[in-house]
């Protein structure tokens, strides 16, 4: 443990924060989706910073901000960074996300990996690994 | 909790996977940097596939394969997610990431937020925002 100015002490967490357009509108596509809670957010000159946790797990949302180098998936043309969701039940989970309107990429089937897994896309370009490894 | 098909029951997880160019070597990159360690890793014709580890979460490590929807920032000139990485000591981890090869964007100061946060680019284009809450 290092120092601390305020004797906060922190569990190392790695969180993917996802560049997007209409990040207001993005904010809620997610919490439909994947059942996510938001934990916190600002918006400020109509630019949103979330973070949305799903179970106990977080994730950020922003909007994009070229001038800084975060990137929308609409903006670049693709996605750099795929988001690998584990849940206890996928297929329960890939539905929601469909019902929210994400897009199937390929559906939630046993791999030959040992992973139950889909893929899907959400509306603003980023894609979801949604799974859970067979033990 | 859903169905299982072997009593596997698994906790929600929500952690990235970053699509990179020269992914064998952005691994050993990640470790140095980091501080990672490896849980998994499989490497099939010279593209590996690996979940690294940061003192209890995670992160994945992938070789773009851009037929797949999966691009390096390298490849889109860009990245459409960063990823906050929460230490308790944001400094040490900073400098530790340098050391290994990434580049400031900007260093880690105490931000008016209430976050100490700074952040890197590493070698294959990805951006990590290293820092933590400060209470």
């Amino acid at each position: 443990m290092g120092e601390t100015s305020k004797n906060v002490v922190v569990r190392t967490n790695i969180s993917p924060m996802l560049s997007v357009r209409r990040g207001t509108e993005a904010v809620e596509f997610y919490k439909a989706a994947f059942g996510a809670e938001e934990l916190f957010k600002i918006e400020d000159n109509g630019a949103v910073v979330a973070q949305l946790g799903v179970e106990g797990s977080d994730f950020w949302v922003a909007d994009e901000s070229p001038e800084h180098f975060n990137f929308s998936p609409e903006t670049l043309g693709g996605a750099t960074v795929r988001i690998v969701l584990v849940v206890e039940d996928p297929h329960k989970m890939f539905e929601r996300a469909l019902q929210a309107g994400a897009k199937t990429v390929w559906p939630v089937e046993d791999q030959p990996y040992g992973w139950r897994l889909g893929r899907v896309v959400d509306p603003y370009g980023h894609h979801w690994e949604i799974g859970k490894p067979l033990g």
